[in-house]
C-alpha cells in the first residue's frame, strides 16, 4: 500500500494584507506549514490559522523562518547556527502557543524559504535547526528535502525525518533542485508532472534533468494554494493518486 | 512569618543594544519578567536569558508588551481585546520555547509597559489578556497592579493573582500609582520608600498621597536593576527585610 | 467654474503582499497619496508607484502613518507630538527621494488612518506634523478633514490646507464623521453620495446625520480602488462630475 | 599640506536603547556617518543626531545599512541590486529630510556593515548603491573601501569618490582588510596603529601582512566613539596627525 501527504504553505497572511486562498486549500491537503510571525504571519492570522486547520481535521506543523518579512523570508541571511537555533525555538514555540490554545499536538517542523534553502547545504546552520526542534520536543518530525543536511542533521540527532518532492519542479542529478533560471527548471506539462510525482511515490525514483534516473523519496508532496490554476492543480493529483491506489494521509502516519 | 517575592524586568536587550545590568540584579531578585520579542529582547537574548535565571535559581515569568520596539512598549495602543490575547499568545509561547528547552517551569506572566497600565483599567483587554494565559497554561501566575482589572480578570477566569507594589511611586486612594508628572509622585527618601514597603507587607497598609491610610497587598515587590545606584537600593531593600523577618522567595511560594 | 481634485491612497503593498490595484485607479483620479513605509509600502513598491503616478501624469503626495505595518496605521498610538513631528519628517524624506530621481514634486501631505483621526482631534499632534511638513518645505498642500485641527494648524502654521470628503461617509453636525459603528454612518446609496458630492463642491453643504444642513468643503474627494465595485463607483463620479460642469483637476490648481 | 578626514559612525541608538557616546566623538571628528532607521536609528535620534552634528558644525553623511534591525545591518543579506537601490534611496531621503529641517548640506554617503562589505566586492549591488546616490543628489561623495567595486562604480557613474583607511585593522596585498578571524587582523599597538594612519595619509602606502608595501590612499580615517579607550585613541590620533603636520578637515575640502 503506497501513502503519501501532501503539504501546503498556509497562514501567510500579514495585518490588513491577504495572501493565498487558505480556506480553499485546506480541504486538499493533509499537513500544513504555518508562518510563525518572522517571514509572514502574526498572532492573530495564526489564530485563525490554527482554527481553521482543527476544524478540517488536518496536521499542523511550524513554519519558522527568517526575520525578514520585506523579503517574506525569501533572502539569504548570514545568520549564525546559534541565531538559527534561538529564532526556530521562538517560533516553534509562538505558534504551539495556538495550538496548545486548541488542544492541537504540533506534528512537523518545516523551515522557510531561504532558511530551508540554506540548510538544505548548510550541515551547521541545519544542526542548529534541528537542535532547535529536538529541545523543544524530540517526537516532531522534521519535513525537508531529499538528501539535504536538514536530513541528515535530523537523522543525526536522532528526529524523525521526512521528505518532501515537488510536482513542478526538476531535479539535478544530486538530488536537488534544477534552479529556477535555468532552462527547464520548470515541469510545465501537468500531466507529466503529475506522472512523475506517482513514480517518486510508488518506484522512489525520478529523471534528472539529464535523463538519469536518480533515487528519490516522497513522503509528502508540497502544493500551493495561491491561485484557481494551482487549487485545480491539487485537485487533479489528488485524484490521480486516489486512481493509482495512493492513499493520502498524514506525516505521522508514514515516518 | 511575612513572605514576599522581589521581582525585576530582565532581558530587555535587543540584538547589538543592550539595557540593564541583568547578571547584577539577578542574585538579588527571587523573579524575573523576561520580555518576549516585541517590545524588547531577540530570540538569542531570551535564550542566555532563560539560561542565567535557571543558573541562578530564580523563578521566570512571561513580560508581553505591545509590538513597538521603537516605544519600548510605553505607548498605549488602540488594540482589540481578541489582539491583546493573540499578541499575549504569542510571546507566552515564543518565551516558554526557551523555558522548555532549559527544563525550566515559567512561573508567571506580567504584561509590560502601556500594555500592563492600559490592562489595570480596561477590564475586556484585561479579560483578553487572561484569557490567553488560561488558554495557554492555567496554572500561570498573573502578577499585577493591587486592585487593577487584570487582577479581577484573572480571578474571574480562575487564574491566580498576585499583585506588586513599587517602593518608589506614589498611590492614589484608590491603590493606583500617582502619574508620574504630578508632584510627590516619586517617593525619592530611600529610607522612606523601604518603611513603606515594610508596612505594606506586614500591615497591607499605605499612606496615600492624600494623607489617608488605604488597604494594599504586597505580594511581590518590584525592583529595577538600571544601574549602580538601582542595585544599591535593591540590595538595601533586601537587608532591610531581612532584618525585619521577611522572608524573600519567589511568587509560587506566595500565592 | 467649479474643480475638485479626486485623492486615493496607492503604493499601499509590502513585500510579497498586494494591496489594491494601483494600475486601475491612478487613470481615475488627480491625486495619489503614497505610503511612505511606516503603516505600509517599502521602498521598491514606493519606487514603483512614483513611476507609475509619474507615467499617469497624476500628482504626488506622502501619506504619511504610524510605525504599526501589524496593525496598517489604523490603531491610535500615544505617540508624543515631537514623535509625530520626526516621523513625518522621516516618511516625507523617504517618499521625496523615490520623486527627486524621478523628477517630481510632491504636490501634498496627507496622514494616515490613526494619524490622520487623532491629528483631526488633537492640536498638539497636528501643530508637530504640520511643523515637519513646513520644515521639510513649505509648499507643501496639508490635505484633511474639513473642521479638523489639521487644517487649523496648518493654517497658523502658513501652510496651504486642502479639505477632502468622503462620499459614502455620513457627517456629524460639527462635520466630522460620523463613527462607522454608527447606524446611518455609511451612505450605501451610490445616486445620493454622488448627490451629496455634487451639492458639497457647489452649494458647499452637506446634509448631517442630524437632518440638519451644515457648511462643508470639496477640494477633493477621497476614493478608493480597493476592488472593481469601488473602481466603478470612482468611473461614475467622474462621469456625474463632468455632466455637472465640475472640472477634475490636481489640488495645486484648486488651492 | 596633507589633509585628511575623520570619520565616524554616529546616531546609532534606537527608541530606548542607547549605543555610542555621540557627545563625546563628535567634537573629535569632521564627518559623521549617521545611521538612517533600517539597521540602526529612529527619526527621534536621526533629529537630535543633526542637531548635535550642525551644532558641532561638522559635516553629515548617510550611513545606510540593511534592514535587519535584530543584526544591527552586519549579517549579509542577499538583496538585488535594484532593492539596495530602492533601499538607499530611502534612507537618503530620510536623512535628508531632517539635514533640509535643519539647513545642512548632506556632504557624503557610506554604506554600513555588511552592505558596506557586501558592495567593496560585488559591482552590480555598488552600482545599484550609487545609482541611488546619483539620482538623488551626483554631489554626494561616497566614501568607501579602497580598491573596492564601490569605488569603481562611482567613478563609473561620475560620482566623487573618497578612500577611507582603518588605524586598528591589517591589510591584505590587494588592499582588502585582513579578516576579524586571521592572526594578526587588528593591530594593536596604539602606536604602530598611529604611525601607520601617518604613513599612508603621507607616503600612500601601507605594510600588508605579508609584509610587503602596498599602495593606499588615505582620504579619511574611521574612527570609533563607543567607550573611554576609543575616544582616548581618537585624542591621540589627532594630536600626532597635527604634530606630523597634517591637517584634519571635512572630505568635501579633500576630494
Amino acid at each position: 500500500m503506497y501513502r503519501v501527504d501532501l503539504n501546503s504553505d498556509l497562514g501567510e497572511s500579514f495585518g490588513n494584507y491577504t495572501i493565498g486562498m487558505d480556506d480553499k486549500v485546506i480541504p486538499l491537503v493533509t499537513s500544513a506549514n504555518v508562518a510563525c510571525g518572522y517571514h509572514a504571519s502574526d498572532p492573530v492570522v495564526m489564530e485563525k490559522t490554527i482554527e481553521m486547520a482543527k476544524a478540517a481535521g488536518i496536521e499542523v506543523g511550524a513554519h519558522p523562518g527568517f526575520p525578514d518579512l520585506m523579503g517574506f523570508g525569501r533572502r539569504n541571511m548570514a545568520v549564525t547556527p546559534a541565531e538559527a537555533k534561538a529564532y526556530t525555538l521562538y517560533q516553534l514555540g509562538a505558534l504551539d502557543a495556538f495550538c496548545r490554545a486548541h488542544n492541537l499536538n504540533m506534528q512537523h517542523v518545516k523551515p522557510h524559504g531561504a532558511l530551508y534553502n540554506m540548510a538544505a547545504k548548510d550541515y551547521a546552520l541545519a544542526k542548529g535547526i534541528c537542535e532547535a526542534i529536538r529541545e523543544f520536543n524530540p517526537e516532531l518530525i522534521v519535513l525537508a528535502l531529499y538528501g539535504g543536511e536538514l536530513i541528515h542533521a535530523a537523522k543525526d540527532l536522532g528526529l524523525r525525518a521526512a521528505m518532501e518532492v515537488f510536482a513542478d519542479r526538476a531535479y539535478e542529478e544530486d538530488g536537488s533542485l534544477v534552479n529556477r533560471r535555468k532552462e527547464g527548471a520548470m515541469i510545465t506539462d501537468e500531466n507529466e508532472a503529475i506522472r512523475r510525482v506517482v513514480r517518486m511515490i510508488k518506484e522512489q525514483k525520478v529523471t534528472a534533468i539529464t535523463g538519469k534516473d536518480i533515487p528519490m523519496r516522497a513522503d509528502s508532496v508540497c502544493v500551493h494554494g495561491d491561485g484557481a490554476k494551482a487549487l485545480a492543480f491539487v485537485a487533479k493529483i489528488r485524484e490521480t493518486l486516489g486512481q493509482e491506489g495512493v492513499q493520502i494521509c498524514p506525516l505521522k502516519e508514514i515516518v
